[in-house]
């Protein structure tokens, strides 16, 4: 984790539900905000035949997760953390075949404690789902 | 859908993002919880190496919901719905290997709009996480 | 309800529990953000001196709320609503003595439903809070 | 603080926001659910003439928030503490002349981090709302 370059190159290559459903994390620059992309496939559809809401609220989690954990890192580091609460509304449907994209910023916090929320979007612009969540960073280091 | 009966034998049945995640729902008896179980592998990990959020989120989605559509359907159907707003609380981490279900109820609504609160435990009781949501009958009717 | 004018001229005029509070309400012109002020009193403190965060919950819904009462209205009128849900980080803490401002802005929605997301800022625009909200308008008419 | 009983006796003392909305708070025994009521008077109405929700939220910040404070005090004293978030769905209508009681309990945490759920219900036991809500203990000792 410490050697964690400001890039955070390494992001995609973290296995697990990551990988399992298959979005990709832009940590961005220090100053910007983490964008998450997924391409709609069927395999991620709910009943209704759109995108599972519990796929978006982990999406806009994975964006407002990497937010706060760029904030607590002071931009040198992705400090590991846990996610206390997160709220998604679920503003429109996504269809399948899409690409959506979740935007999270930090809204505030200190040192423990961060706050984030996050944007879901379609290619044209459309907001799909909005989250805020509360983050706590952990001193459990991690490989990343 | 009108077809559905009270035992709701299908459920698992629906391709997308169940299968994807790998959970089983067991709506239960009209008068029964929802239950929703998964057997956390390797795959569902985050970047600590605990259960994914946002996995946790669409299963207490999954209960939540499937409670709201048995109220709508007043027992005898499982009325489509979509999620409106989603909130939860991660009160303790999940460990790759256990076991987690998640149990959801409704506290209210009318025949539009429906609440319904869930928790998700391990096997020994646990609080994991809580959740609550707002749910919203459609009418368009889809298979199951 | 229909007679009410673009600027919603008399919203403070309304009893109640905004008279209670004390804050202010500023519909602001159709495509304007509601604004909601309130100079912090000691009578609006917590138990540790600070502004309350009921108190805080409560002048982001009236943002909120205002905001999709706009929405539905179609900025001709304020029609008339009800919460379904609301979520509120609280991100600092307010003081006495201060003025804060919540603004509240619809992010989506239909004729029915409508979602929105508010900040509550000091006069230095330090974000105090945000939420997030939804709504459903009523048939229900009142005089405003 | 560190004198405060377990029976919490001098809680209604509280100034502030509490007596400017006049709700009552009942810590009751360590090992019992908080209880706070409300009997609820014109000036607690919204524009509908019900309720404000903002109040409602009030009243499950402080029914979760007690409790809250009660899990990080051990049954001995009442911790200081701040919300970090607050979610409620406004399940049903309060009628202006009702009496309404929110009963918080904590669903988990530490010696920090707390969370805490509740339900308002009317004198007939109908539930009006649910929330939940995690609180931060800290280190500022007040009196009580």
């Amino acid at each position: 984790m410490p050697s964690a370059p400001p890039e955070y190159a390494s992001l995609n290559d973290i296995p697990g539900a990551r990988e399992l459903v298959g979005y990709r994390i832009n940590a961005g620059a220090p100053e910007e905000p983490v964008r998450v992309t997924l391409d709609v496939d069927p395999k991620h559809a709910n009943r209704v035949g759109m995108l599972h809401g519990g796929i978006i609220a982990m999406m806009l989690d994975a964006a407002c997760g990497f937010a706060a954990s760029k904030h607590f890192g002071k931009g040198e580091a992705l400090t590991p953390l846990v996610t206390l609460t997160l709220t998604t509304s679920f503003v429109a449907g996504a269809k399948i075949g899409s690409r959506v994209t979740a935007v999270g910023t930090v809204t505030g916090g200190g040192r423990k404690i961060a706050y984030a929320s996050g944007e879901l979007r379609d290619d044209a612009g459309q907001i799909l789902a909005t989250a805020q969540g509360s983050f706590r960073a952990i001193k459990y280091e991690v490989e990343i």
